[in-house]
């Protein structure tokens, strides 16, 4: 009884919600029949007590299962007549592979191996929430609060305060918050640029910012990224050539390269922004995984013409989505206007648990632990992946990312399909690039890439190339 | 010390910040003295402890002050040199008076009076959320989960359960989770319509949406709201006329009138969406404020051309900022690609709030209780805003909002203007139309407009008019 199948495609928790529905509709689960406690279920399975709970509640929601304080789950008495509801899942992933991707990345229950995703593990963001905080926000009268359109003050002096630590000078109402970094990159495309205007974008780059961009009918223009940045000559040409109004852009730990440009790229793109008169969104979503202080774009512009996109999604806890930009007083007024005609406002609860965790100090030393134990996981992940085959060809930088090279005959694309039927989820490099860049390659999460499953199918794929 | 004007249009919390600041800066408050206790302070100034609480946490992030835990809140020791930091506060409102409004009502420290906004008192809203169940989130791994892009299926599973009690068919594939009703319309607004498309609205009708609309350069007709619902001979020959795409109504407690269309009504509706194909976008941001199993479109049509847009919001908690669209299979996969390209997801924690308030049966006490309350501030307000000389239009509706007009020769936006230097927000009847429908009018909270200080500025203003 409670099969699943761990190499399904099909999520461990919709597995279940099915199993147990056919154990009922077949009698072997009788009415009122004690079901296993959640704890118990979950080890049986080899799944996570999340997964387990998430599933019994949606069989209560389908009325199959009740609860019982106290005691446990029970398989509900049913009217006579009536059939079984029928298990309906989610709709089957969008044709576009880079809004599949983020799909799958994005569904706890979708991948055993989330060896291509940009989550931390769960274990790696305990403890830094605080549960007594929360409840604080309730008695405090939280429930009737709405946050203010450019987000709550005190997160934003809190961000201030921390840019300025980076010599990053923000003023409060220069700081705008948003649902999470994608979202403040979909409002700066919607109120600062319009369908047919060209930006110059990282190549490779961020998968969900190209298709957003893309979407908004906007004119793409690569530009390569290179050891130390951005590759300045390509850059200029692309500006002299298409007079781009934006130069969207990740300086820090490049999401999917790891690259970290140097200062003396940083004040190359500067100079050409100042010289072809672009703006610069700057991506500092993975900044907190790596080393503080590096010298990035908006250090050295001081935030005239570069946008600071930030978030804590990565960081914090994917749980919360929150992010936010930081910007010239010119810009930042209608991108509030842009938030409300988007989501109104944010979420108060959200704003008041990244504030929380800010204010304490916890914070800090949450980077610290996390960084001590990113540098283990790259290291470790590095050694495995080249034994099984791949060329890691960015094992000294920091952050979450490791870029990874197959043996020649090894096609990515075609990998990350027969990966996916094993649980598998990998990250091919030409999702990243709108050109051939990526090819031949694969983004790997540090911390998840040293698990069996995928050490294992990769090593068979690769002794067959070689 | 430590003053503040209430009447003052400045928030009350950037009085008080501003007001400390100068007490420390002019030696009155000397380094390491003791400020008062929060709940001491917010007694003596009148304001919520909340409001105190947040400018003590921004003083704070500025390091004017500091939190000795268990002892209370101390001016911190200064660098010699070291000059206090300017006190920044937000933009001014945008020009648009819709944003406008939506900033000021967003903004829980902005107005005193909240005469014409769209929440509930914090008191209506307390004790439904149970802060035991967030920690169980952290407690059982919440921290590392994020929200698939189309939503938490257990939570989509508890809102078709209750769409079916109201007999509209609604599937767990077919529904999708939003940041609140107004990012539902935005997605809805930008998939499924493209610039220059007419599209219908009521007239008059939510000032947001209006204004979202019209960002999107859609070719807005007016449909005017009559007594028993749409004016469907308008209706019929607008359809003729410009082969709209869409109509964006809301058919139950209308805002800002409270029409809650009859079946024949919603009947003659549908017949012409059927008959000149356009979809409708039918809002229920209101609807739990009235008696359950109101006909509405969405049931009679049963979602094949209607879109169901709720939230919860406004009944639940606007600290949450959780909506949802209900529609076919047709056009939700779409909708869930442009979710992931506007905000890539929810927020899990979030969601879990909801999903636990309507699993374990709380929200259907709250909505009973809150009806009750709602009934009788109602009648109550009525009597008022009568007594203070307004016509009150819908006194008999259910919901929120009273519709109310002014004597002849008093202009509601002139008046609107003048209440918000006392500290009173007014919701003049122009913001909701794009015709002269609401002119001499404006819309009232039932819970907000008992106050004493609104009744006090009406009725002088009314018997000058007499």
């Amino acid at each position: 009884m409670f099969q699943i199948v761990r190499s399904s495609p099909k999520p461990l928790g919709d597995q279940l919600v099915d199993e147990v529905g056919r154990l009922i509709d077949s009698g072997r689960l009788t009415e009122a029949s004690r079901l296993p406690s959640v704890r118990d279920l979950a080890r049986r399975l080899g799944v996570s007590v999340y997964t387990v709970t998430t599933a019994f509640e949606r069989l209560q929601a389908r009325g199959l299962i009740e609860s019982r304080p106290g005691s446990g789950h029970y398989v509900a008495r049913r009217l006579l007549s009536e059939a079984s509801p029928k298990v309906e899942l989610g709709f089957p992933p969008s044709t576009d592979p880079a809004l599949r991707f983020a799909r799958s990345t994005l569904d706890p229950q979708s991948i055993a191996v989330p060896a291509g995703a940009g989550l931390l593990p769960p274990q790696w963001l305990e403890d830094v929430i605080s549960p007594p905080a929360l409840s604080r926000f309730w008695r405090n009268g939280g429930v009737g609060i709405s946050a203010p359109a450019q987000g709550d003050p005190a997160l934003r002096d809190l961000l201030v305060e921390r840019l300025r630590r980076a010599a990053i000078p923000a003023a409060s109402r220069g700081v705008l918050i948003t649902f999470g970094a994608s979202h403040a990159f979909d409002l700066i495309a919607r109120r600062l640029l319009s369908p047919g205007d060209t930006v110059l974008v990282d190549d490779p780059g961020y998968f969900v910012l190209l298709t957003q961009l893309k979407a908004h009918r906007l004119n793409l223009v690569p530009v390569p990224k290179v050891a130390d940045g951005s590759d300045l000559g390509v850059l200029e040409d692309m500006a002299r050539l298409h007079r781009p109004r934006m130069f969207f852009t990740q300086t820090l730990l490049h999401n999917p390269t790891g690259i970290t440009a140097s200062a003396s790229n940083c004040h190359g793109i500067l100079s050409l922004a100042e010289r072809y008169d672009f703006l610069i969104a700057e991506d500092h979503v993975y900044t907190d995984f790596g080393p503080p202080h590096l010298v990035s774009l908006a250090q050295i512009d001081e935030l005239r013409r570069v946008i600071y996109v930030g978030s804590f999604t990565k960081v914090l806890s994917p749980a919360i989505r929150l992010g936010f930009l930081a910007a010239s007083d010119e810009l930042v007024p209608s991108l509030v206007d842009q938030k409300i005609l988007s989501v109104l406002s944010g979420a108060a609860l959200v704003e008041f648990v990244v504030r929380e965790v800010l204010a304490s100090g916890k914070y800090r030393r949450h980077l610290d632990r996390l960084r001590n134990r990113l540098a283990k996981a790259r290291a470790i992940s590095t050694g495995l992946l080249q034994a099984a085959g791949l060329e890691v060809t960015n094992p000294s930088e920091g952050g979450l990312f490791l870029w990874a090279a197959l043996p020649a005959g090894l096609d990515a694309d075609e990998l990350a399909i027969e990966a996916q039927r094993a649980g598998i989820l990998l990250a091919p490099g030409s999702m990243f690039s709108l050109t051939t860049r990526g090819s031949g390659r694969l983004r790997f999460n540090a911390a998840h890439a040293s698990d069996p499953r995928l050490l294992e199918f990769l090593a068979e794929r690769c002794q067959v190339a070689a």
